[in-house]
């Protein structure tokens, strides 16, 4: 498609937009507003507070301790049979618990010990620091017997497949590695990889949480071991709601993760003194569940599967690729450089400008006072201003006055006035 | 205090009870529906309604993202430093996250890799099984080097100091107990056994889970090392609210725990590729935390505060002697036992009893239809039926009139009409 930069032309793809119907499902209360950050923590579905209010007051309030068995015990899998139509998995095969990092912290010391002869994890310098500080820890605590290798990238946005191919060999336990970058947005190709480490002999972990929701992903079509993921950027599950974890069906009851609580039990409410592993997916569950956290992301999942992957990422790629367009009519210019792969293809659903001075510019865009229109991205270290598209909610006028925004803010050198201190949260 | 068993005796103490008030603090619509499970799950607090709808649709809703910045990014902290008030403990020794499990699992872990050359733990049989369960995974991860030992029972419902002591020894690295047990509610004398394994040079790890918010409890004074604790039981944080745990401040660095997730780091957003521990309690997170599961602790833990856990460990032991004194007038002619102590300064705040046809029985209370009263207690294998006494809320004429239906449910085989086919969550 051939962009335009004038408003009216952002106002007619909306007007053909036919997800743009989906804006209305979500709590949007402030039109001088954008939000550029579904990537980080997705917006509130309409249908949520409602839905938590039933939750909180009928469930929790009048059932009580009735209400586990009214289903809220079966919640778990029964969101895993939902997400896994998103991820290419079977129901069974995937489960909510706990947080992307603990449920990394299961998998992979499972892998390794599926591996016992083999000393390499393979991951990559664009992996979320957290995935990497979970997998130093448990080279730490196995006894430093393992290695961690991290592939590095030609050009801080994209990894050579050459590299990636020079990383895994005969005593690589497992890849873990992110399927769309947080910081870059750099897209591996799934299936190219995982073949790779499966002729190797190695375990390969994806970890979806910047992907899911709004790039298709077929785990089963890949082959993929095992996978993680966030619920509460592209799925709208709310903060810090519980992750999912898949594990292929086959390596269910093979593999063993050390985190035996009760949930993970056969027959948690026999009470029995010895554990006995369930032999479902359950198995990798851990203790009782956060259940509001948990009940929050359902409603929110139904909306994902109304919209259909595959159409969020058909408008997902024209939006990214409408604000790169703008960003290079307008912000080139003034310093700014493209911090994510220029192609679609191997790029996710958010895109990054750098600037020498993207932390003040991200606090002048997120704390703007009116009549000037207020931007939510954020920032990552040391130069990013990562912009977000949810295909769910963002509009083409979002981003056209987004990026209008930004070089306002740039070319009157209104971010001057901001401080670089750093923020707790950024 | 001498008790007398007409109704209108307990119409009197409820008269006369100055906590009775703190029961309008909480959703309760039916007044034929007898809630005796407050030690499995608390009920809903009033103002736990209008503070979640203001978290979800203004914290999640409209902050968005800026909410963790908003103050949410302490929130694990700051209900640590409150829940530290109750148990003893100093505002920067205690947290909440994860579940009490995984909580367990770190802070297990940490305690054997501080003892690297002892191989024993000491828990009993008494202890919840998900802990024990716990304890058996982490033996199976760090190589079957070391052994769990459990302190017998001999009698089924109390705990022999004599076998506590010949439990521990030199080669104990760790004991790991419940302070008050889930089924029969012994309670351990924590400053005793504490000085115990200290003496033996062990470190002594307390589930508080249920005890907590029923009984003072006082960490420091016993110098305990370790503490882990639920939530949802007295301090009515709601269904599987996130866990917390204890760790001594000469212990916070010393230890090294191994789920080395982004939110245990010394500096989450600075994304550094090494992790680098944080010098507090914080270094005992994992991954982001479940905010909306986090959020309803809050009001909970208010109402708790200013009730007095001193004040309420007063009336608990008077209600659960009431509750044993019409048991052996009603319910032991009946076939019943008593599954607790009868010596309430070993007793926690919940009864069990115990008859042959007890789930059954247990059923017969729950699915009563009016013009019966319902009562909810809950079922523990093999014969217990449990009857929790929450303080803040359960009156002295719940106690009569469900120790009356009990009474006419085994008087009159109305259970007989029930399935002995266990339910999922019982």
């Amino acid at each position: 498609m051939t962009f335009q930069n004038q408003l009216s032309f952002a106002q007619t793809l909306d007007a053909r937009d036919d997800l743009a119907v989906f804006r209305d499902e979500f709590v949007i209360d402030d039109p001088d507003m954008i939000y550029l950050d579904g990537n980080s923590l997705g917006r509130l579905p309409r249908r949520t507070v409602d839905y938590m209010h039933q939750a909180i007051t009928k469930g929790w309030g009048q059932r009580l301790i009735r209400v586990w068995n009214d289903g809220w015990y079966h919640t778990p899998t029964e969101l895993g049979a939902k997400i896994a139509k998103l991820v290419g998995a079977q129901d069974d095969e995937l489960l909510v618990a706990d947080a992307t990092s603990t449920n990394l912290f299961k998998l992979a010391i499972a892998a390794l010990r599926a591996r016992p002869d083999r000393t390499k994890i393979v991951s990559d310098v664009f992996n979320f620091p957290s995935d990497l500080y979970v997998l130093q820890g448990i080279i730490d605590l196995l006894g430093r017997q393992h290695r961690l290798e991290l592939i590095p990238s030609p050009d801080t946005i994209t990894i050579d497949p050459q590299a990636v191919r020079a990383a895994i060999d005969r005593d690589t336990a497992l890849v873990s590695l992110s399927h769309v970058a947080f910081k870059s947005a750099f897209m591996y190709d799934m299936a190219a990889v995982t073949k790779l480490v499966h002729q190797a002999g190695a375990l390969m972990l994806w970890d979806l949480s910047h992907s899911v929701g709004a790039v298709p992903i077929d785990l089963n079509e890949c082959g993929a071991d095992l996978a993680i993921g966030c619920t509460y950027k592209y799925l709208n599950g709310g903060p810090g709601a519980p992750a999912f974890l898949y594990v292929r069906r086959a390596l269910q009851t093979e593999l063993n993760q050390p985190m035996w609580g009760w949930f993970a039990a056969e027959n948690p409410f026999a009470f029995d003194l010895d554990f006995r592993p369930a032999k479902d997916i359950s198995r990798y569950k851990v203790g009782t569940p956060p259940m509001l956290s948990m009940k929050a992301i359902e409603p929110a999942l139904d909306i994902l599967l109304e919209a259909d992957v595959g159409r969020l990422r058909t408008k997902s790629v024209q939006q990214t690729d409408y604000l790169i367009y703008l960003a290079e009519q307008w912000l080139t210019p003034l310093g700014f450089g493209l911090g994510s792969p220029r192609q679609a293809k191997i790029r996710g659903s958010h895109v990054s400008l750098r600037h020498d001075e993207a932390y003040r510019i991200n606090r002048a865009l997120i704390e703007a006072e009116p009549p000037a229109v207020k931007v939510i991205p954020d920032f990552r270290e040391p130069d990013n201003i990562r912009l977000g598209i949810a295909p769910l909610y963002t509009s083409f006028t979002d981003i056209h006055r987004a990026m209008a925004r930004l070089r306002t803010i740039v070319a009157e050198r209104i971010y001057e006035q901001y401080s670089a201190e750093r923020l707790a949260v950024t």
